[in-house]
């Protein structure tokens, strides 16, 4: 809400429920042969002939998951749409479509709900997803958003979580951490904006993690690259609780145990900048970050030479037998246990 | 949260999101074919084969869809699913899969959660839907649930809002307008027991309007009897909303008009008595009400004789010209124009 604070202001309550609805979703088209019906009639039909459908949902509360302090909502909406998104790709599936549902007290004008909108929609263009139905009600504090991502692919190519093996290579994309460390920026302009709202900050240092927090992108590229490269990861989750909580599912629900290397972790220059700025260890925020919505998956040992020095990719460490654990091994080479110190919404 | 006061509360915090997660989701089992693959994984794979997949969603937020003091959690579980897979029978589809995501203040203790999930998973037994993902995170104010319904259809028999022709009949399921009745019940109890916690109501006048607020039912069981009937609706929409709110979007979607009968309009005796009691007008009841979770459809003239006599359906008016309006013919033989005075959840 930083930005655009003289706009028109329009109560919700004069639209009513099906105005708003109306007139936030008549900006959504449909690109999708399998989209049968969309917004407009009691569900949404799909047709996925003999492919099979993937699903996934997710639910944000504002002052949990987000703050609109320093997050715009059009970069909201464009979020909540990627990180739906992300889970889809980590099914090595293809997002097709997508429903949107929020909640919003009266303290938000129309004017809002539209930036809010304009991002849902720039990301369903971006990534060529329908918006096939939702719900639009009100709170009684802040704005709710539920997405609910369905998506498509051939039952041979979907990727679990449980297809890891003893000694298969546990590879990450791009590079880890920036989204937490762009927060933590945030956070700090706020504080300083609160003090003196008169302060221009300078962000310049920061813009790549920056990006990454309020404009992060699911890597919907990766299962072309996988088939353009002739392999199929053996298991796969996306990054975005943290990367030491995402190891951990893999291996607990693929009943092995691994061992990955701390300077194999990829980080951005910029990361590591900042964290010497903010007198933080960059292996902490790599692994305890979250948000980055990569990939993270495993290999067949034979499949390295595919992705062998391939910029997208990094490998970071290998899969043990379960009895043997789950470790980290340091730059200094001893092993210490990993720990999931993932974002949870449910601590106090 | 009337029931059970006394019961042993575990904090949320003490078990973690994926504790949670693990704790409220062991009880659920897969029954449906189509289900390759539910919880425990980035999303949920569905086989529809030839099948066509419909989805609808829904957000519910306490203090504005409901209210727990007259609410018990159990209750609410099951009235969550069954006004989504309403939404499923309402295509003519049969729902077979649910997502859940649930949003909780540190308020709500496991108990809660418990009982309301105990409620989900009733109703997913009743109809016989598999809950296949969700997300459980926490909220700054109260609980906020929302669930997504996916059902199959062959294409030729999904019924969409848009199909009434003029000289259609206008048909409604069960009876009409006792839910809301149920919900005016609970409230004056609520003031009572505000005033004097001491009071004991004698709810027995009213046990089938409360048992319809409180435990509402989906129409599961119509796409059965249709075809069995040898018929199909040529349109179709759930009273969720109120039965003229529910009209109007039958008549603008199918760019159709409608004559509906005020004495024609099925209303339960109990709804009578109590409209009396209230000095209420049954039939602004029955047109605003909502929450019935009955079936509006529209059939072919020549199916009449199909449904004649057939204590499921009321034939309670008949589709015009686009050109002459939407209208209620009132028992004095007035013809007064319909007005949409459904429930609006965005209204101050």
């Amino acid at each position: 809400m930083l930005e655009n604070k003289d706009q028109a202001k329009t109560s919700l309550s004069q639209l009513g429920e099906f105005g708003l609805i109306d007139h936030l979703t008549k900006h959504f088209t449909i690109n999708q042969e399998s989209t049968l019906k969309s917004i407009g009639d009691d569900a949404a039909v799909l047709d996925f002939g003999t492919k099979k459908a993937v699903v996934s949902t997710d639910l944000l509360v504002e002052g949990v998951h987000f703050d609109l302090a320093y997050m715009p909502l059009r970069h909201l909406g464009y979020k909540a749409v990627v990180a739906n998104l992300s889970d889809i790709c980590a099914m090595n599936a293809k997002p097709t479509q997508i429903t949107v549902s929020i909640a919003v007290s009266n303290r938000f004008p129309l004017e809002a709900l539209e930036e809010l909108f304009d991002g849902i929609t720039m990301a369903s263009k971006v990534y060529n997803v329908d918006v096939i139905g939702g719900d639009t009600t009100s709170s009684q504090k802040g704005l709710i958003i539920s997405i609910t991502a369905i998506g498509e692919a051939n039952l041979d190519d979907i990727v679990y979580r449980n297809g890891a093996q003893v000694s298969d290579l546990l590879v990450v994309s791009g590079d880890i951490g920036a989204a937490y460390m762009g927060l933590q920026v945030l956070e700090r302009e706020k504080q300083v904006f609160q003090v003196n709202p008169n302060n221009q900050p300078d962000l310049e240092p920061y813009t790549y993690l920056i990006e990454r927090q309020l404009k992060p992108e699911a890597r919907k590229d990766l299962k072309e690259l996988f088939e353009k490269l002739e392999f199929k990861p053996t298991s796969m989750i996306d990054v975005s609780d943290g990367l030491s909580s995402e190891i951990m599912h893999l291996c607990k629900q693929s009943n092995v145990g691994c061992n990955i290397y701390e300077e194999k972790i990829p980080v951005d220059p910029q990361l590591i900048n900042v964290c010497e700025e903010f007198n933080l260890d960059i292996t902490t925020i790599a692994l305890s970050g979250g948000e980055d919505y990569e990939l993270l998956f495993t290999i067949k040992m034979e499949d390295y030479d595919k992705i062998k020095g391939n910029p997208n990719f990094t490998v970071i460490g290998h899969m043990t037998q379960a009895s043997e654990g789950m470790h980290l091994v340091t730059r200094a080479n001893t092993k210490i246990e990993l720990k999931a110190r993932g974002w949870n919404a449910l601590s106090e």
